[in-house]
């Protein structure tokens, strides 16, 4: 039995557990203010080319949406994202319980186009009675999408326009942001994130830590009292170390890059299986995650030696199934798989 | 000039500007509790033939919304609408501000079909990942809805057995419902709504007074210390007379109807006019409210003599404007549009 | 039987049912946006000797306190205010409701002292873990006080300079504020106010309304959007003009001052009465509110005769109770109890 | 140089560390859904001596105090407290942005007397106003206390019958419990403490793991789709193996109660030692804080060889500090502490 379930079935890349062990017995302050969260901020500025910028660390996806969109809404302020958003669907209303409404438009391969953005600005401030309506005070997007699907650096670069023009940051979620990175279909660097984005967080979670993910506020625009902030969501770890050691790891020497391009080598492979087997691929995506239409008689077959992950009933007889690589998955998994398709 | 904005733009029926100045001076308990509250409760129960109503007065519409809302959903729970619903567009994010996600369905004239409620209940439950979504906790319509549409018997008598089957209340938002009730081409009374909802509202401010919605609990379901509930969301009126007087009046010897039949009349007149002067009309209704297409050179034009409420661009050369009758509407109104039209 | 219960017991003002009359049946906009609330608005301003003051229009007390507290306050921010602060015990945690704490500090005469604001300022400061502890955002003052005493203007200065030094805006709660400016015995004057606070409201429920506040912001510092912060809070009324109409008549000619002014002499006979009798006073008050200490058998004797309100028990034999006059008293009222006591 | 500043500042007892390792490729579900959570669940029921609770694991204090007390409170209803709770003091407002207040009741020695409890509740439900006030909803209590006391069984027994009486669940915050169960003068063991209490959580951030409080309900009055509302507040760990893992480990052959036991001897013997060496203390306690009062002189003295922590500055010239222990002090740092001293 193998599993391409999710990436994250597997606890954390072997250096990040070796490094864990090593400073166990080291006393360190609490709540982030230890050497090991001070490197890693270093390396993460270092890599994001943005000296300025100002890295916070939380401990998962939800969280870190939640905390990081409450502190820079107002409260009569909503977040705009792709009606597809984690945030939109699959946060059990997290925003909404800190106060915000998720105003969603049309997704468009999981993306937010700025060509619907700019409409929807436009369309917003055109209308008479705007003032009885939430405003738009941040825009969300997902790189890569919930879809697997990822921003090119024109499309990136057109919604960093539309929100300067209408004054408000733009957010990126990065819960697998080394996944987009790394995939052999892109032209947006982290650079050029770090750049575009007022803020983004590249996630730990799903690429290689037992938790964590590292915000990154890139325009001297944290905002004010932030560690408070956290605490008050009850995101501020005692043992902040947990979350700067496993960073401070994986963006040593290249960790993080290389553990997300082995993943996309091992999609890369498995979506060559798939398409020399003739399977219909519900989205193409060049990142860690594949989506396939299987008959249901198909899909019951295959159960019952590979796990993977429903996703939506497609007809009657048809269902799109996810699988997912991570920085765990080996060449003999790939392998299996391919015997059994 | 004369004027079809909206059904608020005049004061109070003189009737009850007569019980306020005739009750002054009497010395009332505060937040309720005073006789006047007493007899409009009796009054309204009723009225819905419903003796074991539980009548609550609110100051206004989007109060009324967010506290009975708030009260009756559970913190992982949002509100069912429909994605035109005055909570889902106007209300600039009360409901969501209360913590709660208001969870938007595709309209219908206006109205939530009962069978797109149906499938979206059945799917939200055969979703295997629904326990990382936001629950549906209670279903609110409008009616007449925001676009001037009533829903009738059978499809409330559809929306109720939904809810009941999911168990979960049903929430009327009755802004206009006097105009609702009395419109000529109806067959749901007040008795039939409360019998059908677990809770809905009987609008005042857009139905004769200066302000006020009574709140109708219609099973002994009142949340628990719902006064303490109103206080808390700022809605409880210390000179809680004022309400009180304002239904008492209302819903004595019929007052509530009366008006509301004129306004209905007076609308049934001027769609009269409008059909026979050959203008599209937007949507159809029959009530309040009247959705009229028109050509922006003709509504430049006619702008210099009447007022009436912009609705929404058609296309770019035609504008969808509302035209709107209320208890105080008078025949030389609808004459003089019929002479300029 | 007579009844000193509270100055909330009666309709209103005969001015203002006068004026809602006059103007019911004209045709206005909704929301604010007439010339009644633009009328009073200036009148307000000019009363306050403050040109560039914002004025806005809410409903009732709880309300408008919630509203202007949220819109002011940053999310890791609590107000501060004594603990005997109609915030701190009587809103039925209308603040914390909208995220915020009330940080309470030790009453003097019902009032926060300089010295005890200053000293909780310094110490928060002072305190190395301040970071996860609830920020002072805003303070929060009520003027008369709950307790019916007032501030003098140099502990109104000695709060604002405070509140200037830690950069936190001061905000009286005016829901009185007719009755503390006429007081026979004070020096703070509502240009005095308007200068030292930099937000405030001016109570018209309990000084001759039906209902309505009218909140000042003094120093150009309205949060953005507030109409829309209103509206979410769900404290916009569609007829905004009923408030307009009641502050509109209450500003001109010196209305709320004169029937404010009416109300403290009445008191100030009441006090002569009581002190003349030999009663006990609970605390020293100047304004329309008079608080004794009556044996429980006596308070029992009165109850026939005469209605106040209960305030506390006081020892196992003897309750503090409040008698309160209003704009509405007569001196017929007085020289009844005069005989009763 | 040496530190007892806080029990936080090293990283996990070893047998957490190998079993993290050891398990680490093993593929697992995510969300707590995998069977090291079910074993350590089973334990942890087990040491409770009550099979029926209910076991769920959050990754910090705060976020489980504000999720705990969120889910079980209504919106009217807040959490009483010491006014020295943590949750009254430092957790930056964390209950108050869910909505709720936190009522404080004044200390003594750091714990909510029962006495004080009752009297409290007696009073609100005899307050005529009390509809107008937060109701108590839920009794926080902590175990140790911030000021490292410890609850006697008869006071927990005590307690426990009031929240009966009024029926609000009685909620421990054992953010410590592993110390304050193997004080060396307590008589209330984890059995006693599920038997009394509705709801409490076993503190595993500050006894040995890296992270993790593992909250038990003990009466089968989980709230309704606590996971979601787990979620909710973005306190749902993707790999939640990182917190079962750890769970199993500590309630595997009683480790939990050991290496607590080990640091209460710690801190046995420090307390001897600074008897002995004529030092104050400014509470007296048997759990793993201690809290001593230094000359201002002598504190800067010992602050160049050993590391402490502020706790309150007593008087001009003299501060309170604390020494904490943990399961990870050794013989040798006391030792090394004696000879400084």
């Amino acid at each position: 039995m193998i599993s391409f379930e999710s990436d994250y079935t597997q606890g954390a890349h072997e250096k990040i557990l070796e490094q864990l062990l090593k400073t166990n017995m080291e006393k360190l302050s609490g709540y982030g203010d230890d050497k090991y969260c001070e490197s890693a901020k270093k390396k993460i500025r270092e890599a994001c080319g943005c000296p300025e910028a100002d890295v916070h660390f939380l401990v998962g996806g939800t969280q870190t949406n939640l905390t990081v969109i409450a502190s820079m809404l107002r409260s009569y302020e909503g977040v705009v994202a792709a009606d597809t958003g984690h945030i939109s669907t699959h946060e059990a209303g997290a925003i909404e319980l800190s106060g915000h409404k998720v105003l969603t438009l049309p997704q468009h391969d999981g993306k937010l186009s700025p060509d619907v953005l700019r409409a929807y600005l436009a369309g917003f401030y055109a209308d008479a009675n705007h003032d009885h309506a939430v405003f738009p005070g941040m825009v969300y997007i997902s790189h890569p999408t919930e879809y697997g699907t990822l921003y090119t650096k024109a499309e990136l670069e057109a919604l960093s326009a539309t929100c300067k023009e209408y004054n408000i940051p733009l957010y990126m979620d990065g819960a697998r942001l080394g996944y987009g990175l790394m995939s052999s279909d892109t032209d947006a660097t982290l650079v050029d994130i770090a750049r575009l984005c007022d803020v983004f967080y590249i996630g730990g979670t799903k690429v290689g830590a037992l938790c964590g993910e590292a915000v990154v506020f890139t325009r001297n625009n944290t905002p004010p009292h932030f560690m408070t902030v956290i605490k008050q969501h009850g995101a501020l770890l005692a043992k902040g170390r947990l979350l700067g050691i496993q960073f401070d790891t994986l963006f040593t020497d290249g960790l993080y890059f290389d553990i997300s391009r082995h993943a996309i080598r091992m999609a890369d492979k498995m979506r060559d299986i798939f398409t020399s087997r003739g399977y219909e691929f519900f989205i193409n995506t060049t990142t860690n995650q594949i989506f396939i239409i299987l008959e249901d008689s198909k899909m019951k077959e295959l159960e019952s030696s590979v796990a993977f992950g429903f996703w939506e009933k497609k007809d009657p007889t048809h269902t799109v199934v996810r699988f997912a690589t991570s920085w765990a998955t080996t060449k003999e998994d790939i392998d299996i798989l391919e015997k059994l398709l």
